[in-house]
């Protein structure tokens, strides 16, 4: 069983995550970590403040000469903007006179698409910052961090993820176009959108440029794939030990995300059944199959081939021509506050549905698997290998 | 906490659902009960097996006098063809030799779509019996039967639950059709498809015709809509908390669900972000949204108005026209088995997407509110709406 | 994982008791769940009930042919009394007219020392029965059964258990007494008091005659013993990982429990730290210890020794001479309701400590080795058991 | 639903904690939580390293100008000591080379009665310093650290904590001594041993000075009393759910506890059954008990007087006079490592068994009351005390 938690305000002095469970003697050093947290910032349309959240990275714990001692890990990521925060996001009481200047005015124009109202009826506060504080997307950075934990772990065990911007707005990748894999990860990052599709990403960029002109934002899809998935992780038997179940929840659990879908997802439910599924016919020594419409899970299993899911991220609340809101101070309309101008974070989106990806899969991993350190783990998922009949094998689809 | 377990295969003696946490004083009926597992048969284009599936209740524990008694709720569900299957199905041992008939033989052809091929791999079986067992749609009637407790209990504090087709296969319901209400759930389930819009039924009809006659099946998209939810439920503070990711986790453990969607889901991703977010505008005493888009919540939490998410659910994989699969016991090419005949179960799965849906939300009430008896629960939940100051307070969302 | 929920009521019609998470390719018998359901009511000293309380034994789901299918198992232990009952335990609204008599009538005298006159508080009843039905001893018998399907589970993986009676009252069997291994089991079933030591028993045969003349009851201390229990299960990486803590939690969450001990327990605070550990030697090839004084845990882990801990138990509270209490109804004094008339339930509580034991470290095992078939679980712990290096390894103590 | 992690090694950069779930407007200053660190190092018989092991606390998120705001709370605790240890406990790669002296030298001669040996075992290690490094009880400032938390959290709603030593081996407080009220824990706190009868202070500081003259070290027994504690927290419903079973978890996953007592505990297993329980009279407006035997729980759950639980502590397992061991990189015998020196642990294990305790009641408080806002929770709270009925009420044991 893997655990985590993470703790920490956009403002506050840093993020903090710990993740619980993880066997011995995965190799994880902190510049994989920080590529990840780079990664995060990556994509055409982010404002300013991406450029300098700069993520100090700190590994407190779980992690000894590179190596995880099956301990938690602990990771904290500084926030270099502290200095300026650091009366009104104080842990400490302050004298309330000192409680003055823009950042330390009350926040009572409560944000449509935020939680701001919402948090406020329910945790009984008078203004919203301290609910923006935690609902910030900048948490996912967290997620991120303990995500490349997770990663290194799959790694050892011949697991690979990648993840791709498949539309920004209406603009969408072709549905014929192939399917990134482990060895286009490089490219990826370095396309302004992380879309493979050369022609789409123009498209994309000038999506961006036109949102951006109009003083609009943009939402968009983004799909997480993981090759070297063996099969038979997460299970029918009972429903919220299904793979594709708990994926959903992770993804859902993203800031943003409004939909989710595994393989084909919501195009599949417009298909008759005999174009919809995945037929089986004998291979070359092994059991083939002869599409993946499904997405890699048959009865809430990963079915071996390219698990592929797909998270819907709605468009930045924080629109720059700013939207309609009241004042709770005085229950007047007013414009509601912004606090941040991207276009766009759907790139990004695709970083933190990675990284919940691979920390539920490294999840499943564990639960069928089990293993105190890497070796152990492996060592099980290899002897299952080994003991699944000819008639009934599968193929590992490793992506090179 | 709200925990349920469900137990039984398709054809062993009965299904057995324990629901532990829920309070005491919840007044519940046997016939209650028994209507929701009528409804979850309803619906144009079921096979055979939805008329003699006759889902004989008894109840366990939990009920006393037709109120709960805060001890866990245990329900059966007897399986009337069970007599046909004491042998084959049998949790004692038999004679080898008894295995005989049809319904003994192995099953070696895997089905494409369903949990056929990784299960074997998975639990290491040299035949798809004890998967396609549990695998097997009709454990959703544990389900709706410890819905149909849990929508008893949110209906103590207002809650109503109403669920509805929204498309089959290529038809859908219009964008612009109003959405049901609790007061149309008659109309809802004397329709053919549980669609309340006429035109978009008969034409579901005509589809569902249409795929019978070419030995085909159907999927389609279903939708739930919560009234009366408090604002307030999930959290933003952990990704686990989330309401919407809750929602998103149960949804896709229901059997055949390929998609989970928010509010407007996927279609907000192609908006802009100033026509994708429900705006805020002083009201008659309260703050109003002037639209409901994001399907009831914010940051995870209940906004309090019409909580809306929707699951697709791919087409039937036991397509009468045979997928092609291969014969584990040899290794060949054969046609896979076919064990029903359903053309389309999609109105049905509303019923079962409600259940969940009703249980994820009674889960979150119990988070917030607490209460060991519905008497408690409610009158902490009247105290936190009464407490919700003027500036800030929005209306309850009846349906009425 | 392994979850396991139980439900119903002693008076209602059946016990219901749902282990999920359990691999496939377990045999388990209805005779061996029975055998332990009947050792469950051994024991001098338990009153009539223990005579007429047959435990009749359903099996509703996750067993096929004698083995299990990696679905969940779903037992049940239908109540012989029930046709008594089932106006006054009815599921079902009854007319108010129908309750009359003894077993109708309102228990407004709460008993000193159950849950009566605080579940009353907590849930808002104005009367025990709902209490009293649920916080009974009966209970147990569900988590019995369940305790023998995980027996069944470890008896695959070379592990056994083995429960005694340790002390009744004062009486306690010497600190020299040889501990009893699985070949005393039927020796020990056999005994009047589940104890291996003749003179001890004898004296506690004498002690229940002596408070049942006197119209009081006894309590006492049982012991479970784990016999090739491999190292490792459990951790000391966070707390609640802790098989020591896991197992304390199980044996406290049983009813009386009032106190719980791993290897020499309190005992161990008295001694000073040269006399209170285990010393590692080099042995026959594998490290041995001098002594188990830890009772086969270090640092909240298995260390492969003989798995030692301890349940004590307070005497049974409905005492035959009442104890004083009030009249909710009256507020005034009164005699408390007398229910029944053990004067002594320690034996049968060693084999309910034991099926907690059992529960317990079979999802231990499950947690470090995973596994979805037994066979894969056993394949896993024995390749641990390999690899662990000839300097560091030590013996499997069976018992034999 | 409270959910708490740690994180961190002993001489690594620091503890870092995560405590989840805890309302809003809990009024937490750094002052309360270092004044409970400095209590974890309280005790006479504490040797150097108490001294130097400065707790230096760090508030990463969660709390706001003193007050909770309802997201995880974060919490670090430097350690001084870092460097000394920074290329020992590198969580970087270090080169090999400089890997010398006595702090690098590999740790194989595992210490009985540490997790050294088995932890070896299972997480693969050649040597035990990852092992320790976890495994030792510097963890336990993390969780004393998240006590305080819970500690402020339950002070908002009339709770208090308060521990002492009630043994050390062999000299133990007269049974008849009165309990240790909130108005002594300043006294507590000042006495060397944390034990309120002076004469028995006097016996427990000559015993650990004959200890350590004798190069041996010492266990005890802590207990933690819980005042102004409502009824029906825990329940009987679910044997999960008891309080007791809980708190048992919690104390046993302490290092170092052995046993664990509710109320009177094993005493009360020699009782008869007569003089075993509390009995009910009618009080002054309220119904009162007669004794507190039960220690403040029946039927699992909380009963409203003082709730009462014990911890037993075996002697520290690193004795000055080193035990016998073998070395792991030759298989021969050899005296155990040797780390610290303390002679006596138990006073601070009070402090350590109130953070568990506290943590564990304030879970079960919210699992009872809810709540967003400490408001909210008290307001729930108060409603609950009110509504009991006259003639079931019982009174709120101050303690003052």
């Amino acid at each position: 069983m893997l655990r985590w938690l993470t703790a920490g305000e956009s403002h506050g002095p840093e993020l903090v995550a710990i993740l619980e469970g993880l066997p011995a003697g995965v190799p994880v050093t902190r510049e994989a970590i920080q590529a990840d947290l780079a990664r995060r910032k990556l994509g055409y349309g982010r404002g300013a403040r991406m450029k300098f959240e700069a993520d100090q990275l700190d590994i407190s714990g779980g992690i000894r000469h590179g190596v995880t001692m099956g301990s938690p890990v602990a990771l904290r990521i500084g926030n270099t903007e502290w200095p300026k925060w650091t009366t009104v996001m104080s842990p400490d009481p302050v004298d309330p006179a000192e409680l003055t200047g823009g950042r330390a005015a009350p926040l009572t124009r409560p944000r449509p698409g935020h939680a701001d109202l919402v948090g406020m009826q329910k945790y009984g506060f008078d203004e919203s910052r301290p609910v923006l504080e935690r609902a910030s997307a900048r948490e996912t950075a967290a997620r991120v961090a303990l995500g490349a934990v997770a990663r290194a772990f799959l790694g050892e065990l011949g697991i690979r993820l990648v993840s791709h911007t498949l539309s920004i707005g209406p603009v969408r990748v072709p549905d014929d176009a192939p399917l990134p894999r482990p060895g286009d990860v490089e490219t990826l990052d370095a396309d302004p959108l992380r879309c493979l599709h050369p022609e789409t990403s123009a498209a994309m960029v000038a999506e961006v440029d036109a949102a951006h002109k109009d003083g609009d934002t943009l939402g968009g899809v983004v799909e997480v794939l993981a090759y070297g998935v063996p099969p038979g992780l997460g299970s029918y038997t009972h429903w919220d030990r299904r793979l594709d179940a708990k994926l959903a929840h992770a993804l859902m659990g993203i800031q943003a995300i409004k939909g989710v879908e595994v393989g084909d997802g919501f195009e599949t439910t417009r298909r008759r059944g005999s174009a919809a599924h995945d037929e089986l016919v004998p291979g070359d020594g092994v059991v083939e199959r002869l599409s993946d419409r499904a997405g890699g899970t048959e009865g809430g299993m990963s079915t071996g081939t390219v698990l592929r899911v797909r998270a819907g991220m709605k468009p930045i609340a924080t629109v720059p021509h700013a939207l309609r809101t009241i004042d709770t101070a005085t229950g007047d309309a007013a414009p509601a506050h912004h606090q941040r101008s991207d276009v766009c974070a759907v790139p990004a989106a695709g970083v933190v549905a990675e990284a919940m990806v691979a920390l539920v899969v490294a999840d499943a991993v564990l639960d069928k698997f089990g293993g105190d350190s890497v070796a152990e783990t492996r060592r099980n998922l290899e002897a299952y290998r080994a003991a699944i009949p000819a008639t009934l094998a599968t193929a590992v689809i490793t992506g090179d």
